[in-house]
């Protein structure tokens, strides 16, 4: 099978965890175990991946330095598409003892910019802070804000992914069988100017809305959005909550879901699912026994 | 012909200019062009860059946010392989019209961990000081400083580059006729462990080094390194001073060279050289014509 896996920003720089190097090799380790099981198992394997905290802490420290100096949105993205690429590469290549080739793809990602979402931004991006420490940050910084969870922190622009123009580079390296890191923080946002040319802008795409469409682009069997929570629930923080093992689009729809990014996974889920594919939603540590149906939410037609 | 070309770190970040993402698109554009007309004159082209004064502007922002937490060389070397590498892909995309595939992969390199280089820096990284600033900063961030021209600078590793692991990935792109940009900032410095699996360490590969050493194991005709200087001087700084045409590997060893980076330039011109190759080196501007030795210095065996 031909499997897309995306791995939760969230899930490899965690909150309340320290944003370093080593919390988010620890993570990656862990999601790299459980991803060589699925390329050890003979799958075809292309991997995303979010960068939330880490195109956040990338623009805190770039402000922190000199803050007339700080680089685009666009420019971070393509810093934590080599920054993650990178470990997932090396702890990926460990986990399979070096035997088959890994490789990290940079990704642009062309998105519209008269979409909605450059007015009304939603991805959280960066660490969590209350509300107070939020909306004074906000103040200095020009940041909007919003809530995700107990916390607050900082939201930019999330347009959605229209195209990938490195779809033929990234299906000739599928073909020799190389396991291809690809479109890492939602690939980089670019949008195409009238004279045909591209150029970035400031937004950070969902990457896993950028994920379904590259599943479906590739016509990959599978669609797995890996993070740290094991499974959708039912009745979700209620003493009546139950994990749900196969969840149809339909019913998805009606689900009263917590706050967060399960909303953008559900959706990412049933839109690959309509296409025919098969979409699970679970833990980092559990891939194989999602794409085997024994562990996670399975989301179907 | 199969075309190597570097494009150097403090010309696409330049030397007193401010380290903003505006002024190296600006100077990364220029480079744009010149790497087109290679492409254009039907040439295949693999293309590598620098990342001194990139990967110490990282290191900078990550020591004014928080000191503590401040990531590795190797994980910020990849930062700037995704920052570098998109805007040149992008740029030459550009230049190109969007008729040619072009493709940046990330690329570990493997080094000695015995390597005498990490006892005795000498890479340049980030900006420039006068001598008691340096100090001052040398002192408080524990970092060795070394003179580059009239200003200070630190310095870091430079451990020599001894493979390439992702050369089959990088040969099978080429085979299908991509644009190549890899090996970025020197290739990320990679150890290999007794057990066989590698890790990061932290250090800057010379970009020229890994360029020649990538020419060579490609069976490349040409290595190009471009920088903002448009040839080799014989009695550089004197009255007397004058461009070389054509210098051989002999007479490369009795030149009277400036402080700087022309010294590992002439040290990878001479190594590719040696294997049989073309050697060029002279301005990012010139791209084309120092390949048809119109332009800059030719180094020959």
């Amino acid at each position: 099978m031909l499997v897309v896996a995306a791995l939760g920003g969230n899930a490899l720089l965690r909150r309340g965890e320290p944003l370093t190097a080593d919390a988010q090799r620890a993570n990656i380790k862990v999601a790299a175990q459980s991803l060589a099981d699925i390329v050890r198992a003979g799958h075809r394997l292309v991997i995303t991946h979010g960068n939330g905290p880490q195109v956040g802490l990338l623009a805190l420290q770039g402000a922190a330095y000199k803050p007339d100096e700080a680089y685009p949105l666009d420019v971070l993205g393509a810093e934590t598409e080599g920054m993650i690429g990178y470990i997932i590469e090396q702890e990926l290549e460990n986990a399979l003892g070096h035997d088959r080739p890994v490789a990290t793809l940079l990704t642009q990602v062309l998105v519209d910019k008269d979409d909605p979402a450059f007015n009304a931004p939603t991805k959280f991006v960066g660490p969590v802070y209350d509300k107070e420490e939020a909306e004074t940050r906000a103040d200095a910084a020009g940041w909007q804000i919003a809530q995700d969870g107990d916390k607050w922190r900082r939201v930019v622009p999330s347009p959605k992914p229209l195209d990938i123009p490195d779809m033929r580079v990234i299906q000739l390296l599928l073909d020799q069988n190389v396991v291809l890191i690809c479109a890492g923080g939602g690939g980089i946002p670019v949008l195409r100017r009238d004279d045909g040319s591209m150029i970035g802008v400031e937004a950070v795409i969902d990457k896993d809305a950028v994920s379904a469409l590259l599943a479906q682009k590739l016509g990959a069997n599978a669609l797995l959005l890996l993070t740290d929570v094991d499974a959708i629930y039912r009745d979700f923080g209620k003493e009546t909550a139950e994990p749900i093992h196969t969840l149809t689009i339909a019913e998805a729809d009606t689900l009263d879901l917590p706050a967060g990014s399960m909303g953008p996974k559900l959706a990412a889920a049933g839109h690959f699912a309509e296409s025919g594919g098969i979409s699970g939603i679970g833990k980092l540590e559990d891939a194989l026994a999602i794409l085997q149906h024994t562990a996670g939410t399975s989301v179907v037609r």
